[in-house]
Formats: structure tokens, C-alpha cells, sequence
């Protein structure tokens, strides 16, 4: 009987994986060193599905204006580092971003489940902020193409969200990389180094 | 031997739900109706203890540039709407927000976990944005007090952070609520209705 809850313990955990932290997942994999900056800068994109995307809001005097959106920046044996998102102008981000390019991308590494007991603001919990300019793609280009896959892929209700809604494939041009994944404040990454990197 | 299960079963729930998705939870309360705006908002923002706080940045020429952040809006039974922080000027969102005071508070209901098998993009996932002035307290005032033990509460390791990092307490007055928990867009709720709620 130890056996069986023994694997009733591997499924809940598994469970507890799948649906309560990141449902969507592609290939879970172990976290880099933390003084790997490019490695664990892009695990924490590629590991992450969503995040909150902030624009200039034209609504609210310039302010910015945070919002929840999932992205996908590649799929299981491509991972690029580029966020790209599905958006609606139906939604101010959207809205905002056609307006005024400037933008930034935050990933906590807090709902990966992997920060152990640590708060997280606590800088042993990773974070980190994409900031540059979120820009609409071509419909036609093989880039959207690619960027199609790659959110239907890790978002599959994607593919029937209504017609109706006109969703667009943006994409964040990344200018500047602030992570903190360890105590003594950002980690020096250049978004060259970020975007070789291969993983 | 299936009651052992059985424990074990409610035990690894309890696990997950205490340590993978948001570990502070002081009381776990069941989500309003979805109809229920102001209680839905008020839900939201007393079970997390995370969000992604944007400013406008100095540095990136005025990029919106969102961080991840701990938060509390009150203690076990005074749960007051307003979202407290715990910053240092190290960091570079307490000092974005000391030269442009404008900003917003993020939160997903993603990582709570009751968004069963809904993507973070999903309008059923619900999400708040609270728009406003991110402003440094003063030190001596009651609210401070308040705040502090709000967040000590919460976060208890927020104690134990470094003096030299002069963390100091800030508040989000809130000028706006955009939070979608349905189809259909925004919920209508002002800002009146959000803080009056008992909850």
C-alpha cells in the first residue's frame, strides 16, 4: 500500500505542476545557474506563458497600464527569446500600442513553483523585464507564421477565440533586459547575448 | 488504506495550494459572483500577495516598466482595498515613482489557481488593473503603522530585510479600475464602490 500512495504523491505533484502553476508548460526543464544570466533569462521566458505586458495608456493621461497576457517566444524545439502575443484592439494594450510603441514584458519566476519558500519580491525569486517596442506583424509574414505556431502551440483555446474579436500577432522588439535573479541587484545582460543564446 | 489516500490527497492539495501558488494566503476565501464587481475586485487583490507594479521609466526614456512587487492591502480582518508596498530606491520603480508618480498595480488570478483550466489570457481568468499615484508615506503617520504590519503580516520576511537597503513603505492611490472576470469587457466599478466594499 506504500507503493500506491507513493504514486498517488507523484501524481498529485504532477498534478499540482500542471494545472495549479503554469498549465501549459511545453518541456519543463531544470533552471540554469544563476550566474548564467543569458540561460536563466531565457528559461524564465520559454518556462513562462504569461505575464503582464504595460503601455502608455492614452486613456489615463499617459499613465502606465500594466495588463495579464499569455505570449509564447518559440515552440518545443525553438525557443527564440522574442515574446509574441495575440491581441485584440478591443483591449487598451492593443489600443495603446499602436498609438506609442514603448512597452515592457515582467515574468515572476514566483508561479514556475521554483523560488522554494522565498516571497516573491525577494530577489532570490527571479523577475525579469523585457522593455521595447511592441509592434503589430504583417499578417503575411513567415514571421507571424512562426508566431502563430508557437502561441497556439503553448495556448491552444487560442485557435477559437472569436473571429470577431480580429486578433493580431504583436511582437515586443526588445531594447533592454533588467533581470535580477540573486542578490547584488540587475544582472549585466546585453539583449545580443540574450537573444544567441541557445537553449 | 483509502483513508490514508485520501489524506494524503487533501494534504498535497493543501501543499499546493499553500506553497506552489501563492504561499502568504492568510485567509483563502471562495471567489464572489462574477457579477459582484466591487466584491470580485476586492476578492482579487486581498488573496494575492503579488503584482506587477509599472512606472514610468527615467532610464528608458519614459518606457512604461513593469516589476514584480509584493503587496498587502490589510490584515486578516481589515482588508482595506489599498495596496501597500515595501520599496527600496535601489530599485528602480521606488525611484520612478519619487520623479513621475503616475502608475498601476497588475494582479492575475492565474496564479490562485481557481481559474480551472482557463489560459491567463482568458476573460474568465479575471484580471485588475488599478490605475493611480504610487506615493511614499510618511514615516510617522498611523497609516504607516498600519501598512507596515499589513505587510509584515503577509510577507513576514520583509522583516528581516536589510536596514541599509532603506526599504520604505508606499501606497497606491487608485484613480482607476479595468478588471475583466467575464466576457463582455471591462466590469463597471468605480473607485468609490471598490473601497466602500465590506469584505
Amino acid at each position: 500500500m506504500k507503493s500506491k500512495c507513493f504514486y498517488c504523491f507523484l501524481f498529485l505533484i504532477f498534478l499540482g505542476l500542471q494545472d495549479c502553476c503554469e498549465g501549459r508548460l511545453l518541456l519543463a526543464s531544470p533552471k540554469p545557474d544563476r550566474d548564467n544570466a543569458a540561460g536563466y533569462a531565457r528559461w524564465l521566458v520559454s518556462q513562462s506563458s504569461w505575464g503582464i505586458l504595460s503601455t502608455i495608456s492614452m486613456e489615463f493621461g499617459g499613465s502606465p497600464f500594466g495588463n495579464v497576457v499569455s505570449f509564447s517566444d518559440g515552440v518545443v524545439d525553438k525557443s527564440t527569446g522574442i515574446p509574441y502575443f495575440y491581441l485584440t484592439t478591443l483591449d487598451p494594450t492593443a489600443r495603446n500600442a499602436l498609438k506609442d510603441h514603448r512597452s515592457s514584458l515582467t515574468i515572476s519566476e514566483y508561479p514556475l513553483g521554483t523560488c522554494g519558500n522565498a516571497d516573491p519580491e525577494n530577489p532570490v525569486c527571479a523577475k525579469i523585464t523585457l522593455t521595447g517596442k511592441l509592434v503589430l506583424l504583417d499578417a503575411n509574414s513567415k514571421e507571424t507564421k512562426f508566431a502563430q505556431t508557437a502561441l497556439f502551440t503553448k495556448h491552444p483555446e487560442m485557435k477559437g477565440w472569436p473571429k470577431s474579436h480580429n486578433f493580431r500577432i504583436f511582437k515586443l522588439k526588445i531594447e533592454n533586459i533588467f533581470m535580477i535573479n540573486w542578490f547584488g541587484g540587475p544582472k549585466p545582460l546585453t539583449v545580443a547575448q540574450y537573444l544567441k543564446y541557445k537553449i
